[in-house]
């Protein structure tokens, strides 16, 4: 039961904005087209009943998690596999900038005061999941399922009122709905208008995909257990989905981006701004919060997949990368508050950049189980294929299963297409362009991978001669504890040192000089002078001429002593030196430098 | 001739705002009390004549160059000298804000369309200045000496012909002045109103002392040089002021902040805003920029000064230290700009806050100056002594001198205290705190080179037991030639070497380590498991078990293999472990962490 609060949350959400994006094409053929939502709805149920049996299958066929890239990867080869990926990032992003756009609709509409700052507290909530998510959050399945069976409660109690309201005859229309500037200038009923109202109803089933993604999540039975869940969560989808549709439409709700429909629905069921209004509103907003979570969650997992195959950054592979793992953070937040300014923080800005990516994903998805079904009919009966993400073995059935994930592939390839040409002006088009320049990307890091692996590859190695001589030169800035550390580190790893110090003052090198002769155990020391009070300079050009003499049997390590303050700040009155040299000295061959750590206690 | 150029723009600029800001507070009296700016003018140029005498003997003393820094270092000691530091560092500062925001005046004076975006303009010259001096400017004599040049001769034209006119009576008053709201609500003339105008006017002189910071940039005989151009600069200075306060006057301009007295006054000499007019404001305007740039200038070398004294970070001493250099580039121009934004791109309030600091390091530098003749006077005929900046030698008629730089330095400190009551609350309190602050920052960082030193120090060091065993630790991402090449410098610096392993993948673990097998000469290959797939958690976690049971003989090296690709975005594809480790290790005694790179090459 805990599955279903962590994974539902993506998509229960979508009950709170799509019966209402929806409604807002059919407003521009007038309030009298608004009974086009009931059928519509329907539609998208057998949508979702669909996927239902296709993600199914999937559950079952992929314990070990089937997302639509592993599959796609394991069925349909690289370049499926990379546009999957790359629709599922914008899918994370665009979920959470709509996500919290109509978590912000909903405050909004119960204190509208607010709406004139929209745009800000939605970019405000995006930066606090950000700096929750940099801190680290455990993902403990009790505290996300508080909200998530809030939720549903909340809406089943709302729905269910309503519906006795409606049939006792007690329903009444909304007060003071919203005004919206449709009335006048009607557009006609086209087929092309239902459709990119359908098309916007798809929102419906985005998430529907999680619980596949995250099948390890659940107890053993895996498979059977997550299968279930799908099955309900689905069915908590479809119903509520038809409930708020059908009440939306009998209390004359009108889509408006000053008050939500939901919000609407529940001041009219609950007579008024009252504690049960206050309460769904609450639950609304949080589960959409929620929502866009599970995006900045199911990023760095989706990342670290894609960086093990060689597509993005090899340390995404690593957890606890926390650099990586924070740029990555803060990217999603970025580019999700940036749409969200861009785009005002409104839905139906956002809605035609949001199922695109969803769709693309599902069909991959399905087309790549439908690939499996066929690839596990051929198996002989008793033969095993280990693939990456799974185990294929022969199953009677296999065309069933086949015909299933087929039709459901075929199904969202044309919502997919349907969405693409009636959405392509409205913002569609963005994402069109944008998924083929991502997985431009992926190919660019792979085949920088690819040439750094041949120049790497041991075939025709030849081993280098061995070193005949390993010169050390040590940098010196004082003769003192920290130097003679350092110096005692250079005289182990060999007995060819040169002590160097960079003077911008004749009276101190000669100091320096003399205490060198007590302390340098031998070592020879050379000054360089700097008369125009470089540091740097005078030291690389005195490396550079070693270098330049060096046989490639040589080997040149360079020592740099280096105080460890204690303090961020104390440490900055300490030049890195070594930092300084490396990337001076970053493309010579045979040039190590090693810093050698003084800690100076506290 | 060139010095005079490059050193002149700071002095000389001053007389862009100093009649004008005379006028503001003789405003407060109503048009009655202007003819007090004459007298006034008499007075600054009695002080501008002390400081000038004061200061050619400065010349004379110092001729590596003598600024307040150095003289009161030598002379008075640390506690002065670090107030002096802080003074100049506020005069930089407010040199820059000052500068542009009066430059910005005569701007908007000539183009008054661009009068509601002078703060954004002023802002943006600050930034154009910083970028010029981060990209690094050959300080050119010939184009800095254009730009004064051409100040000094429009504004002798200007002054000339205005005074012709005057005696001819042919000198028109201003033609529509700006609005001001004073006539009524006077206030009566009191001495303090008095004071108070005279403090404004001091504005005038500072940047005297700039050509005795920079004596060195003279031909020889250098002091005798560089003390006919103080000369000639002080006589330039003066007669300006005192012509343009005397024009001022008697065409009855206004002080305002939508029109500079400058420009009213060459407006109304020009007959119209014609070409001369133009020319005028253009010079005016590019010597005021020119003012600003010199802080530029002359911060690095101040910063340089204190650093070597150990009062800043080393690494400034050092030139050539770009990392540095443009913190405090950086710095100067974001403090400037903050305080043109706060106050508003006004002289008028910013001038509270100028002069102080200026006075404070004037009053210093005599004193300081007056102590030197006295130990001059104090030696014996023949014996010298060599301090720090100067070389002290007997001198008949130092009484002389003394009596000189004593008056100088009474002066000044009058002027500073009249300075710091008189504009208390209109904003001296400021730079009154932050002097004091600033000096215990100078103390903070010195008392921690002083803790350092004493650490460091070679006094009861014992030679700690020479090293018994030296492990190396390598860290094997996979068996290519980058590893191979770390492998190798890790044979050469010790027989003891491990390789390590951290796997996530228990194929490629086999894989690798059968690679190894072949590849790894000997080397034991250590492979760490990580289920979490964590990367630098599970090898910390191994070297630190390593390090707990290390003796105080012994020393550890973790040599990390690094690739090194051509281009910077390439380089985020291969993470740098060895920067993690050093970072995590930072505390660990014994440990060394060395980085083998493997350049990738084209
Ligand atoms: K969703
Ligand atoms: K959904
Ligand atoms: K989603
Ligand atoms: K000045
Ligand atoms: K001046
Ligand atoms: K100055």
């Amino acid at each position: 039961a805990i599955g279903l609060a962590v994974f539902a949350s993506d998509a229960l959400s979508s009950t709170a904005y799509a019966t209402q994006e929806m409604m807002v094409i059919l407003a521009l053929a007038g309030a009298g087209a608004f009974h086009f939502s009931i059928p519509l709805s329907f539609g998208i149920v057998i949508l979702l009943t669909i996927l239902t049996f296709s993600y199914e299958q999937t559950i079952h066929a992929y314990p070990g998690g089937g997302g639509a890239y592993i599959v796609a990867r394991d069925n349909l080869g690289e370049l499926p596999a990379q546009t999957a990926g790359a629709a599922l990032l914008m899918d994370y992003i665009l979920t959470v900038a709509v996500s919290i756009s109509s978590g912000v609709a909903q405050i909004v509409s119960a204190a509208p005061t607010l709406f004139p700052y929209r745009v800000w507290i939605a970019v405000a909530l995006v930066m606090f999941i950000m700096v929750i998510n940099l801190r680290g959050v455990k993902e403990s399945g009790i505290v996300f399922s508080i909200p998530t069976y809030f939720f549903i409660i909340m809406m089943y109690t709302t729905v269910i009122l309503g519906l006795l309201k409606y049939f006792t005859g007690s329903l009444m229309p909304v007060i003071n709905p919203p005004e919206i500037e449709m009335i006048h200038a009607a557009h006609p009923i086209t087929f092309f208008l239902i459709l990119r109202a359908f098309s916007n109803g798809t929102a419906a089933v985005t998430g529907v995909e999680a619980i596949s993604n995250g099948i390890t999540a659940f107890r053993e039975p895996r498979s059977k257990n997550a299968g279930q869940t799908l099955i309900i969560m689905a069915f908590i989808l479809g119903s509520l989905l038809l409930g708020i549709t059908f009440l939306s439409y009998n209390i004359g709700a009108l889509p408006s981006e000053s008050e939500t429909v939901i919000s609407q629905m529940m001041r009219t069921i609950y007579e008024g701004r009252g504690v049960m209004y206050i309460a769904g509103i609450v639950a609304t907003t949080v589960i959409l919060v929620m929502a866009a979570n599970t995006a900045f969650a199911d990023f760095p997992r989706l990342s670290a997949l894609h960086a093990g195959d060689g597509f993005l950054p090899r340390q995404m592979t690593f957890r606890g990368s926390r650099l990586v793992y924070s740029y990555g953070i803060v990217s999603l937040s970025v580019i999700a508050s940036l749409l969200i300014i861009i785009f005002q923080a409104s839905v139906t800005n956002l809605i035609p950049l949001y199922a695109i990516g969803v769709f693309l994903s599902f069909t991959l998805s399905q087309f790549g189980m439908a690939r499996r079904w066929w690839k596990v009919g051929h198996l002989q009966p008793g033969e095993e294929r280990v693939e990456k993400g799974s185990t294929l073995r022969f199953e009677n059935g296999w065309q069933y299963k086949l015909v299933i994930n087929g039709f459901g592939a075929l199904v969202t390839f044309l919502v997919m297409m349907v969405f693409g040409i009636t959405k392509f002006l409205d913002g569609a088009w963005i994402v069109i362009i944008l998924t083929p320049i991502l997985v431009s990307i992926f190919y660019a890091i792979h085949f920088h991978y690819k040439r750094v692996a041949s120049r790497l590859s041991l075939t025709n190695y030849n081993v280098p001669p061995k070193i005949r001589r390993h010169r050390v030169i040590l940098t010196v800035g004082g003769v003192h504890r920290g130097s003679l550390t350092a110096l005692r580190y250079a005289r182990m790893i060999t007995d060819d040192v040169t002590a160097v110090h960079v003077t911008i003052d004749p009276e101190e090198s000669q100091r320096i000089q003399k205490k060198w002769e007590i302390w340098g155990d031998g070592v020879r020391l050379v000054v360089l002078d700097s008369p125009y009070r470089l540091f740097v300079e005078p030291l690389l050009e005195y490396i550079e001429e070693i270098a330049k003499n060096m046989q490639p049997n040589e080997l040149l390590t360079i020592v740099v002593p280096q105080f460890i303050a204690r303090g961020k700040a104390t440490q900055l009155l300490h030049q890195r030196t070594a930092d300084t040299l490396r990337k001076e000295l970053l493309f010579q061959k045979n040039i190590v430098i090693t810093e050698v750590p003084y800690q100076l206690g506290e």
